[in-house]
């Protein structure tokens, strides 16, 4: 095989790491895919690392040793999760979203690939330092942004079902509720979709009082997992205590204001300038 | 600012074109972000262009005029189908999956966002030339697969539920007949899900007869919809008679020999070698 020069090299070099977040990769991969000696693949990586840096794109990771190797993690700077929270505020107050009985349709959002695919590298870059084993989230309109969350940290994604489903073998079985419908609803994990004490990050598309991540979170003791992160796309402002602590959403709705025509949806404090200070 | 060389050009412009699929994106854009004329962008993107198809990673489509720009594609090659497809067989055939009843646990490989950003590759690689506006699915377990085809596509993802929600607004509901359950289901798809007159991929995980498939054409009736392809991961090989035709699967399931403690999965037949002749 002819080998690859440079300049073909840092494209192919990108293309891998990007399409495979999290997922360490040996040097004699690129220099056996690619024709070259390890040393060149070394300098190329340097290039590429130093590159994405620059231009906010994630970072590469160097492990050194026999299973060394590089890993590539996706970006997910404040400024970058600050600008996104705007635009999907912008997208969110839109008056035409508002369904009749106080609610605000925004299926089409948490179905986004596009957006969900960023919010995925937002909650990828908080909680990689965590070094969760698997995302976990509960059907139906969080596995998206759980799917994209898992895929940029390079874990599984184990999903709760609504029902427990006679295809999936014995399953633990939870009965909350839902802060959002004050209905009380089940959640059902198949034994094994889960090994026992695994890290895990969960992942839901909506928060009011925590009902549904406190549900979870007593599955998750059944499977003696360690939740090392909760993630949400937005959180209700009330009410302001929350059943779990320390998670982590990137809006804030407010409600809505049915006379005025107004739909209220904000970042979330972590991501105001003017509240962070030196974010 | 001072501007980019071109070895950071191109890992900037790779990771941007991949992150970003089947969008149109102005030459302006990266010349404006980098620092330099739109003929050094000019240079950049053959370079991209060539590695990318040098790798089997992809490929570059250039639009002409002022509206113009480049598009990013998925690479999705049949040797780079057939090999997955092998690769998914193999973990698929194995008796550990086996759950009383008949059933074969598959579920971590439907929630699998590295494997199922790899079958979204192939189906977006089979359906982009049909110039799909959507994907559409059912929820649960195709929602994953149905993600990463849209994302892959550059499109927005219509998932059908199987309920009516009173957070969607108003809707239309299909009832049908499900090949693997045999049971009369309903599914529900929110009437500003979705467009007239759109044109539609429908993606699921499975298909036993196709009593999903057919219940969500005929959903889509009511929209109006086109539908321009199919894909499902998984059909079985019985009943070979499906209710809907021109569909793309990636295996075929035979079934489970609980006696010699088998499990038979094979690649579709148009990824087969020896049957396909030329592919």
């Amino acid at each position: 095989m002819k080998h690859w020069r440079r300049q073909e090299r840092l494209v192919y070099i990108t293309k891998y790491l990007v399409q495979h977040p999290g997922e360490t990769i040996n040097l004699n991969f690129f220099a056996a895919t690619l024709g070259v000696a390890k040393s060149s693949i070394s300098e190329d990586l340097a290039l590429v690392k130093s590159a994405l840096r620059r231009g906010g794109l994630g970072w590469v990771e160097t492990e050194l040793g026999a299973a060394g190797g590089v890993r590539y993690w996706p970006g997910g700077e404040v400024e970058e999760a600050r600008a996104l929270a705007y635009r999907l505020c912008e997208k969110i107050a839109d008056i035409r979203r508002f369904i009749p009985g106080g609610f605000l349709y925004l299926t089409d959002i948490a179905f986004s690939p596009q957006l969900m695919a960023q919010v995925g590298d937002i909650f990828a870059a908080n909680f990689q330092p965590r070094r969760p084993d698997y995302v976990v989230t509960v059907e139906t309109k969080g596995i998206p942004i759980a799917l994209m969350t898992a895929r940029s940290l390079g874990v599984s994604l184990v999903t709760a079902r609504r029902e427990h489903r006679v295809t999936e073998g014995s399953a633990v079985s939870m009965s909350y509720v839902s802060g959002s419908t004050q209905r009380l609803q089940t959640m059902s994990l198949a034994r094994r979709a889960l090994p026992t004490g695994a890290r895990v990050v969960l992942i839901d598309d909506f928060m009011k009082a925590g009902g549904t991540a406190r549900g979870l979170r007593e599955l998750l003791r059944e499977f003696k997992a360690q939740i090392v992160g909760i993630g949400v796309l937005m959180e209700m402002a009330e009410p302001p205590q929350k059943l779990v602590q320390d998670y982590l959403s990137l809006l804030v709705f407010e409600g809505i204001d049915e006379e005025r025509q107004e739909v209220r949806v904000r970042p979330s404090d972590w991501l105001l300038a003017e509240k962070g200070g030196e974010v």
